[in-house]
């Protein structure tokens, strides 16, 4: 993702085309950057995520919460399957969990449903399809969730953990949930998945 | 609460009452002031608690958590429909819970019986009341009750969830675990009234 | 031990024996020196612990994390009865936990086997043996973990709690993991088995 403009320069925005005339004529990367960028996916391999948007009012909320969700899981080197919606009932989530974990993804990620609503049921579906629980994200989504001021955070009800070699994370919804949510929780999933992967070779 | 001074102007203390004659003649506040403040406590409204104090030496114990307790509420908006003190036996604090519940307040806060010994059943009494647990709440509770030197805080077994719609937290009883378990717990509890309330109506 | 090259002043290295001829002539710690060493010992009586190393390649980990681990327990007050090596199987795990709680020690410390891994079983074979569990310590094992880079301390699956009168703590096996993870436990079990001796008396 990082060099797609490199290798396409004709198509930079303006404020870029003057930083890069500013440098001198460089109309290709040279050899050494595509080396270097290559090796540096290799050693992050980019692995395969699929968006769960649990809610009963999918129109819009499900749009922006899915924007923002796949642009953060895109910088955190996942590639986004596909995001799914679901009504905010314990059995549409628990299968749509179970599709993606048969299908082979390395992360379920589930926005909404955390709360202490009736309709909330999403860390119930969650639990029904766990293998293991991990509790330190979870802790670690709530905990950070309180630093940054999203409460639905601090307070969400939400649980983590493998099924198989997927690694499911419940998040809250609200936007702040969602971006620190993001921002903790990527590199332990990368930790989890390089584990899981160590023992399926 | 914020502007019992400003109705009663002549019992200002010195540096305030200087303020005010540098401001100009502010013998009362003016209407819109009153409605402003008014409007404020209409979006935060009070809310009722009941406290439970868990303790097998009740005289001086009971007393002094009572008032400390009490005045923590009430700064934090909650007003005290009742304090009431019971042995440390599960079924005892379980019926007081419970009792509470059905009562209809919005927070049951429970004072010790959350250690390791052999009388500290407070958690297993409350986990038999609650419908779900927000494990959020106990989490901030021990965290920063390390944070701030509180180690019975930190090693609470306590825990705190949702009954109904009636938020129940347990707290370690040490001044500190008390006055820091406050604290932390009030914004939250609030948050998670507000939701029970949403659905309620 | 603090006062052990005091009581051998001859095998002092270089560095202390310039210290202390800088200081005079004190070939033998005085009276009142020796009186208020033994009141420290008595006021911070050392524990008993024992060291279980989970794994499935014995020689080379073993030795290490057991040196590791001894000398932050000694560190910490605690005297270490034994330091046993079993194989990542859950049945093995429990007998050698329950064997320690049976022989009395205050704390048994596992090492390794808290990960996602299929042969990690540390957390179940401990579960099974715990009478009451202090999410507490665990929280903080893994918070502190997060906030020092042992990603292994962070998503560790690993519990802590009480059995009878022995407080059980699992860690992750990382360096990191076992350095920051002895400083977050050692006061909070000392904590813990001050009010297990309390009943127990």
């Amino acid at each position: 993702m990082s060099n797609t403009a490199m290798e396409t320069p004709t198509t930079l925005p303006n404020a870029q085309q003057d930083t890069a005339s500013r440098l001198g004529d460089i109309a290709e990367p040279d050899d050494a950057f595509l080396i270097a960028s290559e090796q540096e996916d290799n050693l992050a391999p980019q692995r395969r995520a699929l968006v769960v948007l649990v809610t009963d009012h999918p129109e819009s909320f499900a749009e922006e919460a899915n924007r923002l969700v796949t642009e953060l899981l895109l910088e955190g080197n996942f590639q986004v399957d596909a995001a799914v919606t679901v009504k905010s009932k314990k059995s549409k989530i628990r299968q749509a969990i179970e599709t993606a974990v048969v299908g082979g993804v390395d992360l379920v990620l589930t926005v909404g449903g955390t709360g202490v609503g009736p309709r909330d049921r999403t860390p119930e579906a969650t639990e029904a399809v766990l293998d293991m629980r991990v509790p330190g994200i979870a802790q670690a989504v709530c905990s950070s969730g309180l630093a940054c001021g999203a409460v639905d955070a601090g307070t969400s009800r939400g649980v983590a953990g493998v099924s198989g070699s997927t690694v499911i994370v419940n998040l809250a919804s609200s936007r702040a949930a969602l971006r620190d949510g993001m921002a903790t929780v990527i590199p332990l999933v990368h930790h989890l998945v390089d584990q899981l992967q160590r023992y399926s070779v």
